[in-house]
């Protein structure tokens, strides 16, 4: 989307400012430097869109813009220690590049320099900022939280996979949109149904991911299919099956999820099987559907926002939902 | 000291209450509560003592010192996970008791619950506050770094070894009585003075911490003496005296700290004898003097503090300064 590139190259040329800095502590800054590259910036660019949106020039929102993406990255870091991942942006994560206590270490300071970033917001809007960030950051403190208590369960309901998504992914991306309508001074109202078109937006975009690990059109796709079920990571898919299978058929799952196997294809063969048996595609597929047009209608009932807007944050969602097909 | 009991109280009765809190997801709070208990909250009686002092009712401090007091825990949290360390307040470390993981996430949450309980401040306060906390905040960062990398490193200075100590604990206590100036709309003068007067009280403190390990009468101090060297800890008589050694005994004193022993008590010696030749104890004792009465002088230039405090503070410097022998 063309729109995106200009709010895009906005936060670029901001984001490794930091507003406080030792030059003889660089060690604990230059991987923060590092953990803030790459990644396509749609949470600050969320910010200064919803700004702009509700009439107010981008920049005045670009510390809260900044602050974001910050805490996003900070999130990064951390959950990139906690999953032991090595890889992220096709390079090595911090904790792999340099060491655990860095990345602990630099993690934190990322969340601080976060906080830092808002207070250079003009100073009536900082307790609201304030109220917002930390906010989301407890709300997606508790969704990482779920996610690591899940590892270990096999009895996770729909509903409890939905709020895990909700508070580690959606709703930061509902607070990026609320953030800048809130900067905007848009009415209350107005700020809830933004958030609510990003939070549902992010919703039906993280089912997708999961939907898409396994139905995506490989060439496009660019992953390897079936992925998710080769790293037996608890997927919408793999929670629905396992709520709606028989007694059997959940035996024979467990099992594949919890032995090793070198037939990595007969794996994803066997699940794959079962989840046709039990219509797991088509019931993911109405989900995204439900979910997004929600959105949408959150999007149509925004009371301040004029036609050029809606259409670009309509695009924008489509763009984000057909991006990775 | 009688007079800071009834600020501990206030600070006990309300440091357990979180603003921000999602009942399903217990676990994540549980070691933030847990981590929360015992210590002696130094720095949040500081926080409301300074506020009364210039004239404010405690209770109006009283979200600021809350901030302080679990971003303070918050440090040790992840301290603790970077150090291995499995014992502190003479129970198991969070780490420890839960996991490493949780020791993280809990302290990132104990980190944005900390800027959470700023939110609670009167709404003109909350800029100057998030001022005072990030500034605080990320350079007690830069203090755990320069620890870390001093771990791995045989010729620290003197000067480095002092912006250590004062980043990691000194900036803390001063930015305590600070922040209850501030809540209290304190001159910047006397902010600025009363700010050194305990980042003073905190590298005089510090020291002396280093110095009572070897010279304390240990009847009084409770802890093994020596402990410092038997650990290898980088202290300041190790510092000074790796400094003011001939190039042999420079050897010796560095081949006693990488090389493994079972006979502490004679390790604990030889360090001991080649602090006493080159004059560690005395060089010490005025170094704790100097930076002591310069804290008591930053005291007494403070323009807007009544005689009554004046005597307070002062006494609590005393208090703090003996306490230990």
């Amino acid at each position: 989307m063309e729109i995106l590139k200009k709010y895009q190259q906005l936060v670029l040329d901001n984001l490794q400012s930091y507003p406080a800095y030792t030059p003889e502590v660089k060690s604990l800054y230059e991987p923060a430097h590092y953990a803030l590259e790459g990644g396509k910036k749609i949470r600050p660019i969320l910010v200064l869109m919803a700004a702009e949106a509700f009439g107010t020039d981008s920049h005045q929102a670009l510390p809260a813009a900044l602050a974001i993406e910050t805490f996003h990255n900070f999130t990064l870091v951390h959950d990139d220690v906690m999953d032991r991942s090595p890889i992220r942006r096709s390079r090595q994560t911090v904790y792999k590049k340099w060491n655990t206590n860095q990345a602990v270490l630099t993690g934190d300071a990322m969340l601080l320099l976060a906080f830092r970033h808002l207070y250079l917001l003009e100073q009536d809007l900082i307790p609201g900022a304030l109220d917002l960030l930390t906010w989301v950051g407890l709300r997606v403190s508790e969704g990482q939280q779920l996610d690591m208590e899940f590892e270990s369960r096999t009895d996770i309901t729909e509903k409890e996979y939905l709020t895990m998504i909700e508070l580690k992914t959606a709703v930061l991306l509902g607070t990026a949109l609320r953030m800048g309508a809130f900067v905007a001074h848009a009415k209350k109202d107005d700020q809830k149904l933004i958030y609510n078109f990003g939070r549902l937006l992010g919703l039906a975009f993280q089912i997708q991911d999961d939907y898409l690990d396994l139905y995506a059109d490989q060439d496009v796709f660019g992953k390897k299919i079936g992925n998710d079920i080769a790293t037996n990571k608890k997927t919408y898919l793999l929670i629905k099956a396992l709520e709606l299978a028989d007694a059997s058929t959940r035996d024979t799952l467990l099992s594949l999820y919890t032995t090793e196997t070198t037939d990595m294809e007969g794996k994803i063969q066997i699940v794959s099987d079962i989840y046709n048996r039990l219509g797991i595609k088509e019931l993911t597929e109405r989900k995204i559907t439900e979910i997004y047009s929600r959105a949408k209608q959150a999007l149509m009932d925004i009371a301040d926002l004029g036609g050029h807007w809606r259409r670009v944050f309509s695009d924008f969602a489509d763009y984000l939902m057909k991006r990775q097909k």
